[in-house]
């Protein structure tokens, strides 16, 4: 029996709804939402996924202002900038793209975004607060697996889940939030000498690797739920000598979907869920600054 | 075979050696390494503890103050209390004694600790750096129970690890230690359904829950590492009635040592350790605030 497909685009579309409604109140409160993102360098593959953010936000009502800043910057203008930003009261919420010309340190960097403006969650504090159960905001690319899951229904709680990939950003804030909803989670990585021997007793098995194919029919328990969080271009040629491109996940869609109870499609699945609960990260960060939200509770 | 035992004294010494003789070579230098612990109202256990942990400073050269604040002190008195202790140079470290009165939140203190001077590595920031795998300073009884594991010379990378208690202070820092040198860390809980199952595969077992016996042989892979960061103190009564106090951990030591390879004593394992790692963090600490040392690099 053929999985049921997790729909990232349409739970996508109902968090944004959500979101824009959300904006809209707090504007009519005189209150904005203002996303600030700092583009380092001329690296043309971030300056078109700013672009997409610039309309996306617009489309929700988030204003959204790009500041570009040269390849040459040193990391203390570039940390007094973040300090103007946090310290600005029109702006609600900071990004920094990734990734950094490497003479800039991207922890001290993420550590300088004030906690409650960090809309990527990537300030170490508020990774912190993951672990500790309490959280302010989290990484949106794990808040999108997540979401995946809990949107079949399944029970995270006292289930079994395997994580492939310990990522900063993905697998392991993954790994932090489903322990956090009371499954038991191994993570697994690049050192793991049997994945297979885990993700095949698992109830629910996250793979964010970026590898095309990793996980296959012999991965998988039948009845899981198979969250496939890597997006990958591959470009093949067809017989004609044409270049074919097609984005593809770490998963075997054909051989999983045959097994899995539910499972993400890539595209479609956990990337638009991304750019959902970056928008609602962005509106929560909003409530934070203009405290109708303590971050101490969630 | 019975398990060789992994001796928390005799490592615990040596690791206090070492700081008593980097604390003189500061203190040559006009650096003086300095604790300041505070404890918040009249809590009989927490006093005994920070007049052990005076003598223990003491033996190691580091400055103790205890600062006493009445049970009635507010979160914003307190918070005041950090600042100050912050932005006071003679003061090196930062500790705040646990359990707070239940009208403080213990969150937002510990995130008011100075992220150089938390020798606990409580702040949620420096709670992060362990995920990020760029520890700052992680938590003690972390520490010590990896450095138990570190101690019997088995090769942490590629290994199979499972961490029983998902605390905050404990299992889930110790979990991500093991993972940031690469083993493939389950964490168990109390919503795990086959505990078992997961620790009988178990090259490393670290438990740290707080239940005697809670781990008996059939938990245990034959020849597997095992660390018992558990404290029971039980009560019996002997033929006479007379009240017997015994110290134990999470681990029927008498079973699992027939069939670890190694396995810490309860007391004289993790316990000793505990404290030479939070000596250790306070050198550090030192070392951080005299700008000795880096933040971002270990």
């Amino acid at each position: 029996m053929p999985a049921q497909l997790i729909d990232g685009k349409a739970l996508s579309a109902s968090i944004r709804d959500h979101v824009a409604t959300e904006v809209a109140r707090l504007k009519s409160n005189r209150m904005a939402v203002h996303l600030a993102a700092i583009l380092v360098g001329d690296n043309p593959a971030a300056k078109v996924y700013a672009e997409n953010q610039t309309r996306t936000c617009a489309q929700v009502g988030i204003e959204y202002s790009l500041l570009l800043l040269p390849e040459s910057i040193t990391q203390q203008e570039l940390h007094a900038t973040l300090v103007r930003l946090n310290e600005d009261e029109s702006i609600t919420g900071i990004m920094v793209h990734m990734p950094l010309p490497p003479h800039l340190n991207p922890q001290e960097i993420q550590y300088g975004i004030d906690v409650l403006k960090d809309v990527e969650g990537v300030n170490p504090a508020n990774i912190g607060q993951v672990v500790y159960g309490q959280t302010i905001i989290a990484p949106a690319t794990a808040l999108a697996a997540v979401e995946c899951v809990e949107a079949t229904g399944f029970t995270i709680a006292g289930s079994e889940a395997v994580v492939v990939g310990a990522s900063r950003i993905a697998g392991k804030p993954i790994a932090l939030l489903l322990t956090e909803r009371g499954a038991t989670v191994t993570l697994c990585h690049i050192l793991t000498r049997d994945v297979a021997a885990h993700t095949s007793k698992a109830d629910i098995v996250v793979v964010a690797v970026g590898r095309p194919n990793l996980i296959g029919k012999n991965h998988i328990k039948p009845g899981a739920v198979v969250i496939d969080v890597g997006i990958n271009r591959i470009t093949s040629t067809d017989a004609a000598g044409n270049a074919l491109h097609k984005t593809v996940g770490d998963v075997n869609f054909a051989e999983v979907s045959q097994i899995a109870s539910h499972i993400t499609p890539v595209p479609g699945g956990v990337g638009p869920m991304t750019v959902a609960m970056l928008l609602k990260n962005t509106l929560r960060a909003a409530k934070l600054v203009y405290r109708l939200e303590n971050p101490f509770t969630k």
